[in-house]
């Protein structure tokens, strides 16, 4: 740990764990349904459910932490609740819909709560701060791309739609500047990040705001 | 390394040398004369022999364990294998597809062998019991999936099809419940892991046994 | 670190930093061109130059090594150039392709220097000498295959093509065998390396020269 990043940080935050668990369990069932249109069997389930579930934090820890095995394979609840998502979309199937109305508002307060935690774990580990706003936005949006890719999609996230990665970027460098530049603590910090990232997804969804191509 | 995970391994069990290279030079044979197949240059002859060959294992300890150096590379004897299926499927060409028949057996015993691996080296590491399961399953079907993705693909081993990674995943199951609830030494369950897994692939590409979609 | 590694290397070259960082933003430019081509979003844009940028090192260091962040996160500068890569092509947009004439000279200049390097860390981090030439390749080529894998391409690197893949591969061989066996210093080895993979490369699109597929 470098002593700049000791500096940078007042205390730390926790994410509190039945957000965490209860947003792994959402991306989950995003990735479950997405199996289920596809018509995958059981295992591209199961698949889709863990990539969409823990992708993003298994690339910050694997790929860009490497210190070691990640908190979500050493706690066994990240898997459980990943399971329980992918038997719970192939159980309640079409009818789940109903529920899946839950998912947006999960997902717009996971996408601001995983970009702090991000930046946060990666000051820790010492990175740089632009190192550590890029791996803030992996941990919440790299679900997504995995699932995109496993499906041989085009990652939907690279091309012009809703404001989304742009959205994570923004919260990883508000929570950035709260805590490094304004000396905030990061648990005031990650309410005011994921405030933000809230609010401004919401307004994407309701007012569906574009990003346009670049050319 | 965690206290259950050390109660919870009687001894351990060292894959035999031989299989293990002979395994590595199966799955990278396969991974060879599917690029052949695809008219690939020698560039995509050697990309796909060491993905297929080397995947799941370094999966397995790169992103998953994340402990230095993985033992596939500081050990040169698993490139060698795989140089070696590489150039053997160049050389002998369409001829190899005699002895190509020996593949689904040699892989048939690779899948509970490296799932029963996989599962113990997690379990020493300290991973969470289903974590281990993960990724004993990853490190048995890692290389055959990004095989697929190499060639752009939609991975085989999510649609419908005979039972490959559902096979696999008995495999870890069994391995884990046999030292950790039942109490057996590493090397009397592996040897059942192995002996159960071949005999239901066998029975599944004997009797064409499929996966159906979930919707 | 062996001791075998110890002795194989006399002293250590290190990348100059202006050519490390200009490498890193030619890369990251050919990657924002790319994604410019292809009317992604800015997000795109920025993905595509981060990955092409510095994807062949992160494998190297996450996946392959594995020994804590890599320095490409903990330095800033690493990031800052792939910004800078995406900004410039995004605002320069048509114009740069005047410029983009140089890209293939520092391009060609990049695959010895990258692939001498990632030999040379993989030594010192205890791989053995065919491992180290594998990670010196993906060191070199890493980039673009996974800037093609996010574009949903096959890689272009896989299919028959210029010389490229196996002038890497020559470079990373030559490397080994001048420091390991001929004792050369590794600034010594490391230049005649950069010189011949120069060479060959100039060579290849001069003339050309073309890899067949294997059948």
């Amino acid at each position: 740990m470098s002593a700049s990043a000791q500096l940078s940080l007042q205390g730390s935050f926790a994410l509190p764990v039945l957000f965490d668990l209860g947003a792994t369990f959402a991306f989950a069932l995003s990735g479950a349904l997405a199996a289920i249109k596809r018509h995958y069997d059981i295992v591209g389930v199961l698949a889709l459910a863990l990539v969409t579930g823990l992708g993003g934090g298994l690339i910050r820890d694997g790929l860009f932490l490497a210190q070691g095995p990640t908190p979500l394979l050493t706690n066994p609840h990240y898997l459980e609740a990943v399971v329980l998502a992918a038997v719970g979309g192939v159980v309640f199937g079409a009818r789940i819909h109903r529920f899946a109305r839950l998912i947006p508002v999960v997902d717009a307060l996971g996408l601001g709560a995983y970009a702090a935690f991000g930046v946060q774990k990666s000051l820790l580990a010492g990175l740089a701060p632009p190192a550590a706003i890029l791996v803030g936005v992996v941990n919440a949006v790299g679900g997504g791309i995995l699932r995109d890719l496993l499906c041989r999609e085009e990652p939907l996230v690279f091309k012009p739609g809703q404001f989304y990665f742009l959205i994570a970027l923004g919260g990883a460098v508000v929570f950035l500047f709260c805590t490094a530049t304004l000396g905030w603590s990061a648990n005031r910090a990650a309410i005011a990040t994921v405030a933000l990232t809230f609010v401004l997804r919401s307004l994407t969804i309701t007012f569906n705001w574009r990003t346009a191509p670049v050319s």
